[in-house]
Formats: C-alpha cells, sequence, structure tokens
C-alpha cells in the first residue's frame, strides 16, 4: 500500500535510468540471493528493463550471478547478489582532538577503521589539510594493495560546512572559510574520484540510519556530545540540510536566558548549558581538548560512586538536553533521537532527566512517539557516516565511472 | 548537473510505472506545449515508453494532443499539453470562526472560493461534521454541473492530525480524537474519492510552495498566525510530518520561561508571546472568534496613526517571534520563512523586529540566507493548499480512478 502522506518521490526528469538502476541495486542489497524474475515482479519494471540494468551493473561490477537457483517450476533462474568487494568508500573525521579514517566496502562491511591523535584545537588549517590528506595517502595505499577501485572520501568536519564543501565556520576548530574539499582534492593531485567534506553531525546521522539499530526509523535526528552540539536531520530517510546546508544548528539555540555565556557570545545556549563544557565545569573547567575523554571517564566513576555533586550536575545537564530535544520533538517529529559522542558514557545519568523534560515540553501525547536514546556506534559515528555517504549516493543512482 | 546535496530519490520498488507516469505529467505542465520525443530527450526514458505512459494519460484526460506542431526538420510532431479541465480538487478548512471552501482544476487554476461564518469555538464535532459535509455537498454539486471529476477533498484543521485523517487534539477548537476523514467519508456516503484530513499550516505550506512567489525556494516554513501558532515545513520540495505526523508543533516551544502562562498549561510558549492573544492582550483580551479580525483591523489603524503603546506591543511581538523564527532558521536552514494569517495585516510592524532578532540569533552568518516575508495568498492559504495536496498527490505518481 502507498501511504497517502510518504509516498514516491517523483524522480528527475532527466535521471530515470540512473534511479532505476539504484533501485534495481537496492533491491539487491535487501532481498539478496533473487532473480531478474523477482526484480521484475517487485519494482514493476520490465523484464526486458530489468535485464539490460541488471547487465549494466554486472559490467561494473557491483551485482554478480550465483550458481545458485531458484527452487521452483519452469526454467531455474540465475541468482544475482552484491558484489561490492572492488569497491571502498573512505570516511575520514577531523576533530578538536584526533583524526579517524574508515573504509567500507558497498554492502556496508567494514575493512579498516584507524585512530590517530591530532591538535585540531591548535592546528592551522594548512596543518590540518596536510595531515588529512597524509592519512588519505595511508588509506589509499591500503585499498590500492587490495585492488580496490575507490567510491570516493567524504571528511566529517565540526561545523558549517556549504554545498561546495568549503567549511564556512568551525568554531572549535578556529576555521573560518577553509576550502577543504578543494584544498584536500588538490592535495591528492586530484584523484578520480568524489572528494566532499560534510558536517560531522549530518554523517553521523547517515551512519545511524544505515547501521544503527533503530528499526527502519525514516525520521531520526542525531545530537552529537562532542565539545559543540550539533544535530543531523534525516527526514523521510534522507538527509535535509535547508538551503545552504546550514541545518542542525542547535548548539546555539537559547534553553536558558539566564544561562552562562557561551563561547558563541551569546548566553544560556544548548551547547553551554548542556554541552561537554557544562559536564565538566566543577571537576575540570580548564581541560584541554586532549584532556577531555579521561575527565568525562572520571565524571563516570564518581557518578557509579554515587558522588551527590556529580549526579546533581548530571542531571542538571540532563534536564538542558531535555528541553533541546523537545524543541527537534516538536518541530520534526522524528521516531528517535539518537544521542552521540560523550553522552553515550553519560546516558545513565542524563537520559532519565532528558526523558522527563523531553515528556513535559511535547506538545504531541507521549512525546509524540520520539524515542530518545545513546549511540551504540562510539566515536568512530561520523567517519563511518562519511563512509556512508558514498554509499547513499551510489543507491541514489550517481555510479562510479567504469571502464 | 545532479547537485550532489539533493540527489534524486530512488523510487519505490512497486512503483516505477506510477512514477514514470508521474514524471510524464510533470514535465508536461511545466513544459507545455511539447513533443513526445521532447519528453524522451529530458527524462531519460525511451520513445515506445514515453508514447505508452503518454497514451494512458491522454485515455485519463489528462493529456491532450493539439493541432500545433513542432517547427523543424522531418516529420512533424504532435504537440502535447495538460488536460485539467474534466477535474477538480477540493480543499476545505476548519476554523475557529469560519469555514472555507476552495476547487481548483488540475492545472492548479481556482475554480470557486467560497467563505462562511461558522462559530468553530463552540460548535460540537457532530455539527463541525455537518457543517462541512454540507459545504462538501454544495460543492460537490456545482462541480458535478461542470461534469468534472472530482480527485479528492482535503480538510484543513487547525490541530494534531495523525497519518489516519484523524484529529488527536485540535485545542482551539475544542476537539480531542475526532476521526474526521472517517466521519466526513460516511457523512458523504463513501464517494469513489479519497477524503483526507490535514493540519492547515501543513497545507498552507504546499499552497505557498506550489503557489506562492518564493523564487522556487525547495525548503520553505509556513507559518500560521491564527489563533493558533503553527509550523508547516517543506525540506527538499516535500512536506515533512515526522513519524507521526506531528512535525511543526512550534507554538509551545518556550520562547521566554517568564512569560505569561500559555492555554496549553505551559509558560511562556511562542503562542502565549507572539500569537493573537498577545497582540490583542491590551485592547482587546477578551475578543470572542468572531471578534479577532475587526480588532485586528483596529490594531493596524492604531499602528497606522503611530499610536505609541501600539507599536511597542507590535515590536515586542516582532522580537517574540523573531526568537520562533530563529529556532525554525537554526535547525531548518529554509530558503523562506512565510508568516500567515493575521501576521498578514501586521508585518509591516512586526517583520523588522522579527528580522533583526532572527539575525541575532542565526548561528550561519547572514542567518543562513532564511528570508522572512509575509504570505500573498491571504487567508484562504491553507484551503487552497488543502486542494494543492490532491495535485502533489496525482504529481507523486497517485493519478485517480478513471474508467
Amino acid at each position: 500500500m502507498i501511504n497517502t502522506h510518504t509516498g514516491p518521490q517523483p524522480a528527475d526528469f532527466a535521471d530515470v535510468r540512473a534511479t532505476n538502476l539504484a533501485v534495481v541495486l537496492r533491491f539487491v542489497r535487501e532481498n539478496a540471493p533473487c532473480s531478474r524474475a523477482d526484480i521484475a515482479a517487485s519494482t514493476g519494471l520490465n523484464k526486458a528493463t530489468v535485464s539490460s540494468l541488471v547487465a549494466d551493473l554486472i559490467d561494473r561490477r557491483m551485482l554478480r550471478e550465483t550458481g545458485l537457483t531458484e527452487n521452483r517450476v519452469g526454467r531455474p533462474a540465475t541468482m544475482l547478489v552484491l558484489d561490492g568487494s572492488p569497491y571502498a568508500a573512505i570516511g575520514l573525521e577531523v576533530n578538536v582532538d584526533y583524526l579517524t579514517a574508515v573504509a567500507v566496502d558497498l554492502a556496508g562491511t567494514e575493512l579498516l577503521s584507524w585512530r590517530r591523535s591530532f591538535p585540531g584545537a591548535t592546528a592551522t588549517p594548512n596543518q590540518a589539510v596536510a595531515a588529512v590528506a597524509a592519512l588519505a595517502r595511508r588509506v589509499l595505499n591500503r585499498m590500492g594493495k587490495e585492488a580496490r577501485q575507490v567510491l570516493g572520501i567524504t571528511v566529517a568536519v565540526p561545523g558549517l560546512v556549504d554545498v561546495d564543501g568549503s567549511v564556512r565556520i568551525a568554531p572549535n576548530l578556529g576555521w573560518r572559510d577553509v576550502d577543504l574539499a578543494g584544498d584536500l582534492a588538490k592535495a591528492l593531485r586530484d584523484p578520480g574520484f568524489p572528494v566532499l567534506v560534510d558536517n560531522d553531525a549530518n554523517l553521523a546521522a547517515l551512519a545511524e540510519h544505515r547501521f544503527g539499530a533503530h528499526g527502519g526509523a525514516e525520521n531520526l535526528v542525531y545530537l552529537t556530545g562532542e565539545v559543540g552540539v550539533g544535530a543531523g536531520v534525516i527526514l523521510d530517510g534522507r538527509l535535509r540540510r535547508g538551503g545552504l546546508g546550514f541545518a542542525g544548528e542547535i548548539g546555539h539555540i537559547q534553553i536558558d536566558p539566564s544561562g552562562p555565556e557561551c563561547r558563541c557570545g551569546r548566553r544560556g545556549c544548548l551547547e553551554a548549558v548542556a554541552g561537554i563544557g557544562a559536564v565538566l565545569k566543577d571537576t575540570a573547567p580548564d581541560a584541554t581538548p586532549a584532556e577531555l575523554e579521561p575527565e568525562v571517564d572520571e565524571v563516570v566513576r564518581l557518578a557509579e560512586g554515587g558522588d551527590a555533586a556529580t549526579l546533581a550536575t548530571l542531571t542538571a545537564i540532563g534536564a538542558n538536553l531535555g528541553r533541546g530535544v523537545a524543541i527537534i520533538a516538536n518541530v520534526l517529529n522524528p521516531e528517535v533521537v539518537v544521542l552521540g559522542g560523550y553522552y553515550v558514557a553519560l546516558a545513565p545519568w542524563v537520559l532519565p532527566a532528558a526523558q522527563d523534560e523531553l515528556a513535559l515540553r511535547s506538545f504531541a501525547p507521549d512525546s509524540g512517539g520520539t524515542r530518545l536514546v545513546a549511540s551504540a556506534l562510539g566515536y568512530g559515528a561520523a567517519a563511518l557516516g562519511a563512509a556512508a555517504r558514498l554509499l547513499d549516493s551510489i543507491d541514489s543512482g550517481r555510479l562510479p565511472a567504469h571502464g
């Protein structure tokens, strides 16, 4: 049945064949092993069209035939499966204290996951580009040894990224107007694949949508709990970026007009009242980026020991966070809001207060069905999502050049 | 060029033919008169497929051939245009003090626009269903005389509407759990067309997207300025409803923790600090729904005369409204936020303060490109959008039954 609320999106005019290739690819991804006849029956495409599309995808080594045949009356059918092995999608993340790299194949299977420390808060943009390029070259080298075609590289950055991959503002990296996509492509001598840059929350949301255990939720918001607090917004199964790509900037919405001053100059922003700085305001107000993780571990230790001051702080953080989540729930009504970053470790103490506040402030009954959960993907979510973005791109019909 | 950020949405598996019919219909809507060859060249569909799709649409009397031929080398081509005349889409609106009815043809041309007073705030749900059904029957009667096939009826309601067309809460109508879609279909003796119910802000947003002058903005938020304040959210060209259909409930987000109590029981909600009640709090705090329009006219008269107290009130309303708009801009980054309802008349005094606050509170530079404007569609926006929703449904491939 077609849901009258979220029916099919009409395809762009020029793109029907690409869309149909993607329909076949996605069908096999979800239903393999399956036959050409299965694809035709389920997609409404006629058999000749399906045969032509499948031939194209086999030629590109995105599908392959198996020796299996379907057990049924009539001529046995050759079965198809996804053939992701010749490909690699690479995701990188720049953060205030680390760089990460992830590579996955076409099926989403992880090929490598690396993390190295990096002084993001003090490095210049040029130093960052050099460090990211060096890490990318090491990953490319590895993929080359495995004879994989690289689908692209996406870099996750904690900041405003415009539609061209230029970083407009990344306050916690101290960047302004850095053409990271262009500079990185140059440093890699214009490789023959896309080099993209995107906001870290956006990419983590993609990772949760593709790999997270959220019951197929098609409306999902991811909240980063790093030095900054940002949101990645998925509605009707796709990332929503707004007009200039700046959607999801929830960190500087005012939660408490009488709250503390925020680094952005405003007062009582969500980031100021519920970010990691607020968590550590009593125990480690001057923590450097590299010290954040051990300091959060110390807060967890205190909370586990029942330290009253720590518990009170975390309850207050949870309530403030819940006010931000309630804004998201009222405006977007997602099935799930996923807390990432440092919130994951703090979830046992932060979540209950946040959930109470969400229920209290939600206009729809029962919080409009919005569940609030901690991410199970850990700190690698943004880099994993950076790789996932390249797979999404293929699922949407932008197939890699082949030959 | 395919924009890597907002590329094509893969079609639902079962729906490729319907989607392709819709692609052809939309192409002709935007490019008529055009030939079958034009359609094939621009959509990537092969010519045999286009001929089959066009034949189907002609059979349904959605397209027709004209005597025109394209001036070009080779065999002259028969040109196609939209044939909307045999159809009508009907939109109704229930509000606290009126009912409206609009009908448009397939091309969006207005066939009728009626408004009648109705005691929405005091009528029971049963009385409302009877009144809406009576109005619907009059419209159906008229369309029958014009020998038009009715594509459907959509009713706009100021409240939470679930995906089945049941009104969960409509506080200003005093409704809770009213199955308006079901009751209206019954009152109309189960007509052979869809009877839908939707939130008024959602539908007004659809009207602005289809008929408003917003330069093709694909990310647009409409704010109702009626007794309640709600939002309709269009992102990437489609209405976004969230998981249960409750997105856009911005009216009860807390703007000012020390603000006045809201009718919802919370404090300092956007509706309480920037809704029509706040506008009239000094001049007509006890206005009945029927008195709102003349009372707003009186406020406009005072403002035009330079009355200091009125100007101060409207500036404060504008600032509060701007805080709500800033939340929308930060979270969704739309190209445009459209103010509807009573805000239209008050725009000369409310808009400047709202724009200042938006600029101040927007994290992205230059308000992230979000423009704040007053609607040019007037009070009929929701009913017009109710009709537009049926056209959108057709553009998405849900063609009416024919025979």
